[in-house]
């Protein structure tokens, strides 16, 4: 068997704690020692042990001489946990196979570093790609210190949201809402417009993912029009930040008591995407699933601050130029000006399509 | 080995052909004895052997008591070639095993009851989804007696062919550019309207596909616009059929006399989608392929004559309700009036998209 095959199994373990370490990477360990597996584990949850560290403990003494797997370079500092670069030492391991190095530019290497000095064999980069991909959104986290931005869209095969303003219509299947859901659970928050909680009065819960993880809900409105009747407001089942402006009066914003009620008012008349992923950076928010509307969506756009799309596209054409579109003026004036995209994927979610694709 | 395999077998060699056997169907056919191929074949041409008649060929006498996968019910009526359902019953083989049925009602069964008339065990409908599939066009054609059209459209993910009117810039890459060319040579006759001629002057010609093979360059054009500069006029390359109105004069048409080009005046001032398509079926075109711009392809959606989109889908992302959508206006007032489509088949071309799918 071969170090890929041993990676991927890493990969696979990693993978299966997807959306329930934030704002911790997904970290997956397989220790094999004669050709045979005998520990494996991947990182849970925030507080709770390392990858490498499960391994070990479930290796017990046969870790010594043996190969571990992991696909995040281990630790080197003392957090919540002692580092793994130390636990795999004091384990008396042989060799460590490491797919990601960390993303921390003051840290990066600094595992591999002690393990050589411990006299371990280290071998980097097999399938980095793969274990990049797997946390681009935490590695993003770390080093630029703000959430990974997802827009998620839905339109027709012709672009459009609706035939015209104001009727806003399903344009996707149910699979697509449950497909939606699994993505909420694997977000720390949700974020909308206000227009969108006026318009429907959306809940924002995730309701039909594999877990009851709830996102906390993030509303742009910055003249403060929500209206205390609305689901975000007097249903508790998340927290619900409200983002205002800085011309809202203090006695409108005292007015929202509820304990699972937040308004946060940022520097100036007209929020700025940037002063606001600044703040949700702060706040330990790494994942950022923007569901629109379609002014939002442009904002985000034009801030530059998108790292991914996700548009499902249903089979649907709705024509004409008076239908709205999925995005707001952007001010392209020709086509190599259009924001460019990579295509990543396409899944086939019921009668729809889902297209992920980063920005250029 | 079971028949699933061997008729799997029969579809590629009718794959092999497509495109190239308009306007016969693509039909494929291998001859298994004792578990042993002992011939096959593919329908290559109009006025060439069919299928069955080339596989006989191959296993010569030793055909007897053989069983005959053929991917379409053999014909029973004396055409260009004698009918195959006698070839068969003198080759003496045993047992016939079939795809498709023949798509003509009025002989469609006959082959069959030719063969088991003649003591032949004949079974049906083994992988028939596929084989219905190779040959949908060729059937729509025997059907309706009018082209299969497919409308195809290059489109960013937003839904827009352009900035703003009048902008034509390419949106989809080189790799797009080469598939189109590989799906015109597979198509009778290409399709565009006027203002495509006047605004790109195209050559509309099949430059990168497998074969030399040419579709016929139709044109819609009204009022005999089109100036004898216009590459489909001074290029020979194939045929230029311009479909005018009624309204035309005589004189302006007898001006064109090149002798790969045709004027065909249509009955009424103001072309129809429909008697376009009847004067084309009697002619022979089975696959239409209409490549815009977004005026025609509105003309053919509304006519309720489109059996195929394929449409391109580049990476990028104009925005804006003024940039230019790809369909005119459709008269569609809400979301439940869009014209509803089944997405057939994704793939990647290059870094864009290629959506098939079919009008529901």
């Amino acid at each position: 068997m071969t170090d890929e095959f041993y990676m991927d199994f890493a990969l696979k373990l990693a993978q299966v704690s997807e959306g329930q370490t934030s704002p911790n990477p997904t970290v997956g360990a397989v220790i094999v020692k004669n050709g045979e597996i005998i520990g494996f584990g991947s990182h849970l949850k925030t507080g709770f042990s390392h990858a490498e560290v499960n391994a070990l403990k479930m290796a017990g003494d046969r870790a010594e001489g043996s190969t571990v797997y992991v696909t995040l370079e281990p630790c080197s500092h003392y957090g919540k946990t002692p580092p793994c670069a130390m636990a795999l030492i004091e384990s008396r391991v042989h060799r460590v196979v490491i797919a990601s190095m960390d993303p921390n530019p003051l840290v990066a290497g600094k595992g591999i570093a002690l393990l050589r000095e411990a006299g371990i064999e280290v071998k980097t980069g097999i399938l980095k790609e793969q274990a990049d991909e797997l946390n681009k959104a935490f590695f993003h986290f770390i080093q630029q210190k703000q959430p990974f931005v997802t827009l998620k869209q839905a339109i027709t095969l012709d672009g459009k949201i609706a035939a015209e303003a104001g009727l806003d219509q399903k344009i996707t299947g149910k699979e697509v809402q449950e497909d939606v859901h699994l993505d909420r659970e694997k977000h720390d928050a949700i974020l909308v417009g206000i227009g969108t909680v006026i318009a429907d009065n959306p809940m924002l819960t995730n309701r039909y993912g594999k877990t009851k993880r709830q996102p906390i809900r993030i509303i742009l409105d910055t003249q403060l029009k929500i209206t205390p009747d609305k689901k975000v407001i007097t249903d508790n089942q998340s927290k619900t930040w409200i983002f205002t402006g800085s011309k809202v009066e203090k006695d409108k914003i005292a007015s929202f008591t509820q304990p699972h009620v937040e308004i946060i008012q940022l520097s100036k008349p007209l929020i700025e995407i940037d002063e606001l992923l600044k703040i949700l950076g702060k706040r330990q928010v790494s994942k950022l699933y923007v569901e629109g509307g379609r002014a939002i969506n442009a904002s985000f756009l034009k801030s530059g601050k998108v790292n991914q799309l996700i548009t499902y596209v249903a089979p649907k054409i709705i024509g004409g130029n008076s239908a709205i579109s999925m995005f707001e003026d952007l001010n392209v004036k020709e086509m190599n000006e259009a924001y460019g995209l990579t295509f990543q994927k396409v899944a086939v979610i019921g009668e729809d399509l889902k297209i992920t694709s980063t920005l250029k």
